[in-house]
C-alpha cells in the first residue's frame, strides 16, 4: 500500500520513567494534517522457558495500571546500549533462577502499534537449569512452573491476558508441539 | 501473592487524541515510595473474521510509531459508552465491509500491562457476506483476505508482530483447529 504520514512537527510532552510521550503533527494522505500521540520506549525482552518435562515458568508480577496481579512469561526492559538476546538471559535468572541453554528468537512484537514504538523480543529458552532468583531490590515477582496444557487452558479460560505472554507462549506451543 | 501498591498520589500529565498519561505515586510492599507511568485509554475491540472456505480477512494500516505499515486484524477504539461487541460489529464492516452471522468472544488482552491500562476485547466471527468498506473520512486502510495456513506463516515468518493479532489469531487457529 503507498502511504505514509509525513511529520510535520514533533513536541516531546512527558518524560517518564519508562516512557516518554510524543504528540506528533502528521500530513495526511489527502493533505489534511492531525496529531498522532506516540509513547516511546527502549524495549524489553521476554522468554517462553521451557523445561525438560514440558514445564513452562511464569511470574506473578503486580501490574499498577490495572491495579492487579497478573502472571506473566519472564520479561524485562532493556538496558540502555543492552543486546535482546543478553537482557533475555539477564531477566529470565533474575526474575526465576532460571538459566538457559539454548535460547530461540521466536517473534519481534508491537504490543501497541497504534501509539507506542515499543518493541518486544521474545525467545524460547531450554536447556534450563535452576539456581536463586535475584529480582531487583525494589521488584516483587515469584516464579512457578506450570505443565505447558494448564498454561494453554490458562490463555484459553482467560488467567493469563497479557499481549506477549499470550503470543509468545501460543507460538512456542505451535512451534514445540506442547 | 499479597502484593499490592498503594495509591499516594496521581497527576495527569499529558491529555492526548487517544490516551491520557498519569505519573501515579506508590507505596511498594517495603514501604518506599516509587512512580509509575500510566497510559490510559478507553479500550478498543479486535476481531478476527474467518470465511466459510477457511481464509482470514487482513486490514492494513500505516502506524506512526514505528513508521510503517502494518498487517493487523480488524480493530478500532471504543466509542463513548460503547459495548465492545457492537464496537467489533462496526469495526469490521467500517474497515472491511464484512457483516457477521456470529460473533464469539476468545480473550480479553492486556497490550502492555507495564505501563498501559488498555484492554483489548477479541472476537472470532463467522458468517461472514461482503459488503462496501467505509473507514472513517481520515482513516486509510485496505483489507485483503488470506487462507489461514498462510496467515499463520505470517506470524512464524515475523511478517504479523502486533500482539492482537498475533494472539488473536493463534488463538483462534487453535480454537478453530485451522
Amino acid at each position: 500500500m503507498e502511504y505514509f504520514e509525513k511529520t510535520i512537527s514533533s513536541e516531546l510532552v512527558y518524560k517518564g520513567n519508562i516512557i516518554n510521550v510524543e504528540r506528533v503533527t502528521v500530513e495526511l494522505p489527502n493533505g489534511k494534517l492531525a496529531t498522532r500521540d506516540v509513547v516511546r520506549n527502549r524495549g524489553a525482552a521476554a522468554i517462553v522457558p521451557v523445561t525438560s518435562d514440558g514445564c513452562i515458568i511464569l511470574v506473578e508480577q503486580f501490574r499498577k495500571p490495572n491495579e492487579r496481579v497478573f502472571i506473566e512469561i519472564p520479561a524485562g526492559k532493556l538496558d540502555e546500549g543492552e543486546a535482546p538476546e543478553n537482557c533475555a538471559i539477564r531477566e529470565l535468572e533474575e526474575e526465576t533462577g532460571y538459566r538457559a541453554e539454548s535460547l530461540k528468537k521466536i517473534l519481534t512484537l508491537n504490543p501497541t502499534p497504534a501509539f507506542a514504538d515499543e518493541l518486544l523480543h521474545i525467545y524460547i529458552a531450554t536447556g534450563l537449569t535452576k539456581g536463586e532468583a535475584k529480582p531487583d531490590e525494589d521488584e516483587f515477582i515469584s516464579a512457578k512452573s506450570y505443565p505447558a496444557k494448564e498454561v494453554l487452558d490458562m490463555i484459553e479460560k482467560g488467567i493469563i491476558t497479557d499481549s506477549k505472554s499470550v503470543a509468545g507462549i501460543l507460538l512456542a506451543a505451535r512451534m514445540l508441539k506442547l
